[in-house]
Order: C-alpha cells, then structure tokens, then sequence
C-alpha cells in the first residue's frame, strides 16, 4: 500500500485554514496513488493549543472542523490528529486522538496513552490518557497507531522510565505489522538525531518499519522542525521528508520504498533554518510584515539581522543605530558595512540628548552617588524605548537581539535590550552565535568579519568589556549547558574540572537573574532546554547553595 | 488526644531556617500538652518548588533536612509533607508525601494520589501518584491521611470529577476513624468559603470529623492564607486558625473541642490582608526592604501606595510624582495628599524635558506622521526608565500599579506602567480596586475621597478619561469575569443579556493582548483565576472568532 506522510504547517485554531489544506493535500497524495495520507498530532487545531483547550467553543469548532475534513475527502484514507471528547464521566473532559476514516467513516479512534508533562510539555493538564493499546487493521495490515509520546518509554532507548507502561510493546504483542507514529515534536539541536536513534533501536528491537510523521512551523517559542521519516527494520531510511518545511513524501508498505528528500548537514544549517521559520510563522501569525531591530555593530544584532533579513526579506527588516558618547566608531562603521552586506535600510538616533536629559531630571535625587550600573541601564532603556516608539508609529515588530548566556547570567537590562516582541537568538548561547554566523559567512562575508574577531562589548561605560564581567565564554557556556540543560548538581560540575568559585558565581548570577527572564519576549527555542515556558522557577525563594558562602 | 495544627510559612528551599522552625513549633505544642502535630503540604521544602524538583542536590537536601527534623525532635509524633523517593524503577523519580513519625521512627508514609494539574498547579509535572489509600494506626485512633487534592473529587461537591479514584471513599470503607488532611492551598476571593462548603460536605457524607492545615506565607503570585481548621460531623467548626498569618492551634479528637481564633470578615479585608502577606514575604525573601511607584494621583496608584505603606511600613514607601503637560493640578494635589495621609515620602521628577528630547530626537523619523498612541507610550516609558532608575541607584522594589482590568483588555504601557518587580494590584479588577479602596477608607480617610470620586484617566493626552476608550468598568469587569475566570463562550455571555458588540470587542481586546501579559511582572493572585502562570494562552494563534467580523 502507498501511502503519504503529510508534513504541514497547522496554525493553532485556525481551523477552516487547516482543514481546507488538509483537504488539498489529500487530493493530491490521491492523485499520487496513495490509499491513505497521514498528518500529524492535533492536526485539526495545532499544537500546543494550551489554555484554548479549556474553551468549550474551540473544542467544538475543532469537532466541527473535524466532521467537514470527513466529509469531503474521498478516495483516500485520512489517519489524523485531534481532539476528541472523554465520555467515560470521570477523568480530563478531552483526548488527544488519532483519527482513521475513509469515505466518510470512522475506522478506529486511538487515544494518546503517555502524556508529556515535563520541558515545555503540559499535557496532563488537558488530557485523560488512553488505556490500552490494540492495533488498527486497515486493508490487510495490523497497523500500531501510536501518538507522539507513545514510543519515547521503551527500556529499549530510555534507561530512566517515565510512565509505566508501554504502547509499543502492547501493540508488537497483539501482532502489528507497521508501526504509524503521529508527532508534533518540536525541534532542538540534537533532535533529529535523537529521534532516528528512537526509530531504529525499536524498528530493530520489535522488527517491525516504524512511519513517523511530524508537523512543521513555528508556535510562539516552539519550532516544529518536520523531518518525517521511515524506517525499516535494517534502520535503514526508506522515506524522508524535508527539514523546516512543509513536505509530502509516498511511500510503499509493501516494497519499503519510499521518497527521500534532502534535509540539513549540519547543526548550524539546521539553527539557522529553525530561527527563520519561526520568525516568518511568528510574524505571518501576529499579523507583522516588517521587523526593526537595534544595530550596535557587534555580533548579536549582527546575526539577528541577518537571519531576519533571510526570513522576512532585507526590504522589511529596518536596523537603528543609536549611538552615545561610548559607542566606537568602529562599532558604527560594523553596523553600516552589515547593513549594506545585506540590502536592509539604517535609520540613525544617537541617545546622548535624551541621556543628558534624564541626567538632568535625576540630578537632585541622585545627589551625592556615583555612577554606577544605573547610568547605563538608562541608556539601554533609552534604546528601548526608541525601538518600541518607531514601532508603535509605523507597525514593525521589534526583534531583542540578547543570546541566551547573557539572559542566563543576567548581563542585559530589562525594558532596554530586552525590549521586543521576538528575542530571535535568545536560545543561542554565546559560543553557538559565533559558530551560526561562521556559517552564514562560509559562502560569502554577510557579518562584517571585524564583527566576529573583535571583543564582546556592551559600549555603555568607557572602556567596558564583557571579559571584565563574565568567565571567558567558552568556559560560561560548557558550565551553563550543565547547570541548565542536563541539571548537573554543581559539585558534580566542579567534579568534571571546573574552577568551583566560577562555578558557583555563574550559578548565583543564574539564580539571581531570576525575576528579568520572567519578563522577557520569547523567542525560539534551539538547545535542549531554553528559558520561558519549559523552565519554571520561581523568583523568590530561600535555597542557597554553597555559592553564598563563596561568591 | 490533643494534636496541634501547625500553620506555618515555609520558604522555598530555606531548608535550614524551615526546620528550625518546625522543631520550635513541635516544642511549644507539645509544651501545650500535644501528642501529635501536624504540618502543611511540602512543609519542609516549601510550595511550590517548581523545577527546582527538577534538581537533585535539592531533593537530597530535602531528605537531610527531613532526617534532621526525624531525629530532632522528642516526646511528641508529627505529621508533615515532604518529597520523598520513588522506588518503583517506573514512572516520574519522586512522591507527594505526608510523613508520621515518633521518637526517631517512621509510622507511615502516604503518597498523595491525585495531583492537580490545571490553572497553578503542575504536579503531575514532578509526581509519581500513590496508588492506595489505607487509614494510619496511630493511639488508637485510625486515621484517614490525605494530602489537599485528594479529598477534592467527591461526587457529594464535584459534579464534574477530575479523576477516577475517590481517597476519601476508600479511607472511609477502610474504618478511618477521623480525617486529616495535609494542605498548601492557596488564596482566592471565594476559596475560604468553598474550603468550609468542602469540608463539611465531606464530613456529614462520611460521619466523620476532617482536620484540615493550610500553610501560609506568600510565594511569587500565591499566597497561601491559611485559615486551618477542624469540621465535625454536623458542619459545625471545632478549631479555626488565624487567616493570613502563622497560628498554631490545638484541638482534642475525643472531646472534639479546639482553639479558634478570628478570621477575616469580609471579602474586602481578606485582599488587604493577602496583598499585604504577599507583599512582605516578597520583599523579605528577594531581599528589599524597600518600594518605589509612580503617584498618579489616580484610585490604582493609591490604592497600592496605602497597602504598600501597610505591608512594609510608610518610611520603606517612596511615591515619585512624575507630571507632564497633561497632568491635572487636582492629579498632583491628590498625590500629595495621600503621601501625606499615609506618612510616605515623595519626590517629583517631572518628565516633560526628556519627552521634548524623544520628539525632538524622533522629529525627523516621524516626519509626516501624526501623533498617535506612539506618543503616549513614549510619556509612560519615561516614567518606567525614571523608576528603574531610581530603584537601580537606592535598591528599591519597583512596584507596578496597575489592575487587573487594564491587563485584560491591554491599556497599559509594556516597560511603561508595567515596569516593576511586583505587580500588587494586578489581579484586582477595576471595580475590586474601588471596593478595597472604599474598606480601607472605612474607618478614617486614607485614599483621599476625591481620588474615588473623580473619572479615571491616564493623563497621556489633553483631556483622555478611560471611559473613551473602554466600556464602563461594571460592565467590563462583569464579561472579563465570565470569559477569563468562567472560561464562558461568547454566545452564553450575550445570552446573559450583554450587548454582543461590546461583549467581541472586549474578547478581542483580551485575545490581542496575550504579547503584554507575557512581559509583565507577577502580581499576588486574589480572583479564581489569574493571568501569569495559571493561565497559558498562546501569543500568536489563528482562533478568530465572529469578534473578527463584529469589532
């Protein structure tokens, strides 16, 4: 049997939008000789639809949407995501299901079992679980439909088991011949290596071709990175689709041939098409054509340009130079020679009128202190609230241009660089900014080179370097992956090699910086754990570490 | 046998200090001739941890402090929470547990079995359920123990039930002979009457009396409020402790005789106490002893200056007084005048020579363009750069003042009036704001009459009062309570006689407003369901409702 993997790009809530797309899809792997098309996890409403889901309305429109995606596909088999109703009278009012029909008939109706409730995970908090697991037969194949989370339990891949039981396992036992797996599975830079892993270990341990279907776009601070795939018992890949875009692949059951379409080499092709596709889908969703951003002529806004150029077009990305009395003329020439490098306009606002203002307003109640971080806070504010008043005037968004070793230590100031709708490389830690715009200059030199050679610096006091306030970067990086991303406790961090007052002063900073990140603008998330929404601490608390004793 | 009910405020990973104080608690009741007393929820870490569950330095630093609490204290058993391990080789790596322990031994260990995760909570984020239930020897006495969300799934209260086990059925079959439950729940206007409604509906049900500990203290957006008590059979309340402070109260299971202290009479007090605990546990703990806001002269400014001035006291309280050309006379006169009736001290910094150095610096940018809301936005950025940088320089606790109206509907200033560290009266609704105003001018005139009096306005343009822009509050607080906290579908809420224009306006003004709510500081919880963590809603989306065609 031939059948279409259909990678698409649902926009939450939009319903007669995606279902009028599914519909056309369906037409066209029809006429591609496919008997049934599948699509992805909550295909009907998007993923994740969060709080939506408690809404009556859209759970009805999403069953309205649901009926009229019946009703008029004909000559294919649809196996799709969406929410169905719990009526067992107890538990979560709503499923997260896996649909089957064809001509105008519901064949099988499967219910999510394992429900992620961890990172940016929260599915506990609308769903009643499935309770067991039979396989679907459909034109003489015993088909393992399984939803997303269903195959990340086996002892098989995971050491550390966190549901207790397992749906592969059930459906292999009851005789499935395939294993159909729909996903909205969200990127991060080790990803797809990680689910091809999943996919051949149970494709080999259970003998049994694994079809594994994603979503693509980009949601709010996730990106749905797409890369459906199959795989055959060998491990060998029999279909693939594309990365970051929106695909339909064929593939036969039967013959374990498929279509193979090419996908990213590299981590740093992969970040940079995953920061595209989530500005352009952020954008196109909120309703923005244009983006205005600060240039300061160093890399971070230098990259963030850039990608913003890539994903929206030069002629809609619109970059501010606003310099003040600190800022190197080198830092102005680095803003303008990128600028013309990628074909967006420049407008210029030097700062230092309005500084001197609020310095003359504040003298009195400033009398008698020095100058401190609160002088360069206010510049930083100033920059802030130039981006937001251009914005407000003539409907840009603002992108922040922070990376995300900044926003960990807390080395930025909120209301000023921290001022945005979208804080495009606020994922990326310093180390991978770098590694990013090396790519982007492989072919030609799009980031002035001076820009990545020269010394990080904030440019708001004389002389001011990131190196006299932070560890080398390569060092706060490697300690801030393990703080943040794997959870090491510090001794164990210190253990690997680490100087221990560095350790724990990066720790404190971290803690401390706290209550900023609870007021920052998202943006899309790349490593295996970003701040925002998949990271929940809270603000204040007593837990003191050792760090207080030292730092 | 006398047993204490232990209502105490744990800080969040403060394990030392927590402990501490436990044992200090375990001393005086057993001095008051206790054999048993009993702790809140999670007592020894504090509620919620969040992802600091995640770690596992702070899960074996909870142990060693539950060890030390274990081999501390002598001559009087306790019941208390705290995390515990799973052994279970499956499912997530930790309990919800609730500890009886006597002289160095552990009696019991019970497992909280349903973990609420909707609006604030997250449990089944970080828990492994328990999976029975069976009543606690202890004296005796057969005592049914039930950690908070356990006893809230019976059919004689919930007619829609969120779970498919009942704990409380089960203890009861089992011959518990009376009921202790363990809690960190936490305040909202109607969640003191639905305790009392819950616990006296399970008691007549069951025939037997329930002990119910509250912790308190506030934590970020929650405060916990305490207000433990013990229900005999026939509703009647045989121990009460104090609302929004520490108590420690003693009652007999056999004579079914207690303490009961006072607690709050009207709605009114109970926010002014909560606004005030949380105020002052968010202060302590994030190390400020002091605030700073912007005096309008305006009801929502007031209102939060006099609950500051209450919470901390007026020396800690500084008003800055921030005037621009559209600033009434009657505006600066009303500031004054609170300061002076609350006993705080102020400072004017008026902001019309910076303003002139924004337009001045944006002349030509905005060339040809009229002014608009862009100006507006500019006018209450330079009061938030002003109090940041007021509070960067002194050390001052920014606090935002705006209500929980304006938030919905989006009339409010990103990094303008929504600058701050914490948002006192942000989950007040407008017409809250007027009733709290009027219960604290109840007994001598603190907010001066006039601010209650007059139309409100923001001031940023001649002549603007809120009333041109927004529906009059009793009707907009009336929709947003429906939709926001009812989670009501538009159509219901006309069926309830709304005006359906103004009904979509207000939705839309609410839906279009996610991006700000996303970027602003957390504020004490107070209504049945609050913006921030409770309640998660996508940034950008594609749900259009018929608003889109109305408004």
């Amino acid at each position: 049997m031939k059948i279409g993997l259909a990678q698409y790009d649902p926009a939450i809530g939009a319903f007669k939008h995606n279902v009028v797309h599914m519909i056309r899809l369906a037409g066209k792997a029809r006429e591609e000789g496919c008997e049934l098309i599948i699509f992805p996890e909550l295909a009907v409403c998007g993923y994740p639809p969060l709080d939506l889901l408690e809404r009556r309305e859209f759970i009805q429109e999403n069953l309205r949407a649901a009926d009229r995606l019946m009703s008029e596909v004909k000559g294919i088999a649809v196996l799709y995501g969406c929410v169905s109703l719990n009526t067992r009278g107890a538990g979560k009012p709503i499923h997260n299901t896996a649909i089957l029909f064809e001509d105008g008939k519901v064949l099988a109706e499967v219910h999510k079992r394992l429900l992620p409730s961890y990172d940016i995970f929260d599915e506990a908090r609308y769903f009643e679980p499935g309770t067991g697991s039979t396989p679907v037969n459909f034109k003489g194949l015993s088909i393992g439909v399984t939803i997303c989370e269903d195959i990340w339990n086996d002892s098989v891949v995971f050491s550390e088991r966190h549901y207790s039981v397992n749906p592969v396992a059930e459906l292999a036992e009851k005789g499935a011949d395939v294993f159909i797996t729909i996903n909205s599975s969200p990127f991060d830079i080790e990803k797809a290596a990680f689910r091809y892993h999943v996919l051949s270990r149970l494709a080999a341990k259970y003998r049994r071709p694994f079809f594994y279907i994603n979503a693509v776009g980009g949601q709010d601070c996730l990106i749905f990175d797409g890369g459906s795939m199959a795989v055959d018992v060998t491990g060998e890949i029999i279909a693939q689709a594309k990365d970051f875009a929106e695909d339909l692949v064929t593939v036969d059951t039967d013959t374990r041939q498929g279509e193979k379409h090419t996908i990213s080499v590299s981590k740093e092709e992969a970040v940079v098409k995953a920061l595209k596709l989530g500005l352009k889908d952020y954008t196109d969703r909120c309703g923005f054509n244009k983006a205005i951003l600060g240039l300061s002529g160093g890399i971070d806004s230098s990259l963030t340009a850039a990608v913003a150029a890539q994903a929206i077009g030069p002629a809609n990305v619109l970059g501010v130079i606003m310099p003040s009395p600190y800022t190197s003329e080198t830092s102005i020439e680095d803003a303008e020679a990128l600028a013309r490098n990628l074909g967006i306009r420049t407008i210029v606002t030097p700062i230092s009128g309005i500084f001197d203002s609020y310095l003359q307003t504040l003298e009195t109640v400033f009398e008698g202190k020095g100058r401190d971080v609160t002088e360069e806070n206010i510049q930083a504010r100033i920059r802030g609230n130039l981006l937001m008043a251009i914005s407000n005037k003539f409907g840009h968004l603002v992108l922040s241009t922070g990376n995300k070793s900044e926003l960990a230590v807390g080395y930025c100031t909120l209301y000023g660089d921290l001022s945005g709708g979208f804080a495009l490389i606020s994922d990326l830690p310093k180390t991978m900014v770098y590694k990013v715009a090396g790519y982007l200059n492989s072919e030609k030199e799009i980031i002035p080179r001076r820009v990545l050679t020269k010394p990080p610096s904030a440019e708001l006091r004389p002389g001011q370097k990131d190196r006299d306030y932070l560890p080398p970067y390569d060092i706060l990086d490697a300690i801030l992956e393990k703080y943040l991303e794997q959870n090491t406790p510090p001794d164990r961090i210190i253990a690997e090699g680490f100087n221990p007052d560095t350790v724990y002063r990066i720790i404190q900073m971290v803690d401390r910086s706290e209550y900023k990140r609870h007021q920052v603008p998202m943006g899309p998330r790349v490593t295996t754990r970003a701040f925002g929404y998949g990271r929940r601490y809270p603000v204040c608390h007593g837990y003191r570490r050792q760090a207080e004793n030292i730092g």
